[in-house]
């Protein structure tokens, strides 16, 4: 399956801008061949949360937000993945949702680790663990930003089935170390794709890394490494994670029975 | 703490041989003011074992080869950790043993997580869990190889308190990404230090990478980068622990109710 994971650059908030620039995007994706668009984390809104972001693209799972974005999706006839924040009764959540070429909802996933005070402001913690869907033969898992820095997180997508993990992200300076290292090491340790979404300039002080990464189970990674807007688009191929599975049968070699006290 | 790693050339084996390198390796480091001396996996025998070196580099916990090693910690007042083929039965464990500067046993473990059939062959797979000391100040934990590939072994050691992780290892050609990519992130996903030493050379048509690394848990490392035997001396700074544990309070923030189905 050919993905696009569009490194975005950082605008001024605004809901009618924001789809403007995703259509012209999905645009791009689709007239390249690319089946799944994922944008990164609260593309809908803007990283990181301020009150007027929040009141005009907070909404409930398939609310007017999403139904915007699911028109893009059906008009291009791509699946896409997007952030934006869920309101949910009194609760504001960090969310992420696939929709299939259809503007169909097929899952969506509330962000588990709340990254300090930026995200603990704003929002309510989910507890969803393992969220996938099925998409283009793979099984596709949802995990957001700080999720993936956690290998127990990426773990419990692997032995669930996931192939694909779709990575919203808002990585800011300095910790370059999560692209360069982390994602690559988790892709090769769980055996699976991890297409990891970032941000690029500044936005309310903090400085967005980009280094969007596809990374794949057998250590190679697709990288954007200049520090602009761009679209990495390459393929998932399935016979690379067998093929990895057979050279280091990590999730089969696991000794759960000594990893606890 | 300041630690030495002896990243050994391979050679032909021969206890003899090997007791006489060891002793010069241990005065050089013991010179240079280390505290605690470590080689690599199965330094005892070499790595892969055959027939000869089993029969004689192995011998039980504290037996006539553990002894022989602990004789040369006593001489030069250092902390040493070596590896050899535990007997215990009519079982081999493929062992690791941490002796003080006395020569005294504070720590044994058998590594867990067997590699192929190179281990399997030879190895019954042990079942210690998190096996830790004191030494200099610091909880000193210890893995053997493949054993730390697995996040979930070096999470258990971080979660028990480990501040220094000592895994010897004979990690070979093309798994380069181990020492490149998945041992910096360890450390750092689980804020510790971890001291990887490595064999450089060939043995047995198997090619050793060298790249004996210290990777601490702030994201930085220090690495043996040319091909040859030599000495990685370094400092193990708990403050550096304790800022790391602040920046990136990934213990506290972990969600383990959701890490299993």
């Amino acid at each position: 399956m050919r993905i696009a994971c569009w490194q975005a650059a950082c605008e001024a908030p605004g809901l009618p801008r924001f789809l403007e620039r995703l259509r012209a995007v999905a645009r791009r994706a689709a007239d390249a061949g690319a089946e799944l668009l994922i944008t990164p984390e609260m593309s809908v809104g803007g990283y990181p949360l301020r009150p007027a972001t929040l009141a005009e693209a907070a909404g409930p799972l398939d609310g007017p937000q999403c139904e915007a974005v699911s028109a893009i999706a059906r008009e291009f006839g791509i699946a896409l993945v997007h952030g934006w924040p869920e309101s949910d009764g009194p609760d504001v959540y960090n969310s992420a949702r696939l929709v299939d070429p259809h503007g169909t909802t097929l899952a969506s996933y509330r962000k588990a680790h709340l990254f300090g005070d930026v995200d603990r402001t704003w929002f309510a913690p989910g507890a969803d663990g393992v969220v996938q869907a099925s998409l283009g033969g793979l099984t596709v898992g949802l995990l957001i930003c700080y999720d993936v820095e956690f290998p127990e997180a990426v773990r419990a997508h692997a032995l669930a089935g996931t192939d694909l993990l779709v990575v919203p992200t808002a990585l800011m300076q300095p910790w370059e170390f999560i692209p360069r290292t982390i994602v690559p090491a988790r892709a090769f340790e769980s055996q699976l794709f991890i297409a990891y979404t970032n941000w690029i300039g500044e936005r309310h002080g903090l400085r967005f890394s980009g280094l969007t990464t596809v990374a794949a189970p057998d250590g190679t990674r697709t990288v954007l490494e200049a520090p602009r807007e761009d679209l990495l688009i390459t393929e998932v191929d399935p016979a690379v994670i067998t093929a990895a599975r057979k050279a280091t049968p990590y999730l089969t070699d696991r000794r759960p029975d000594l990893y606890t006290p």
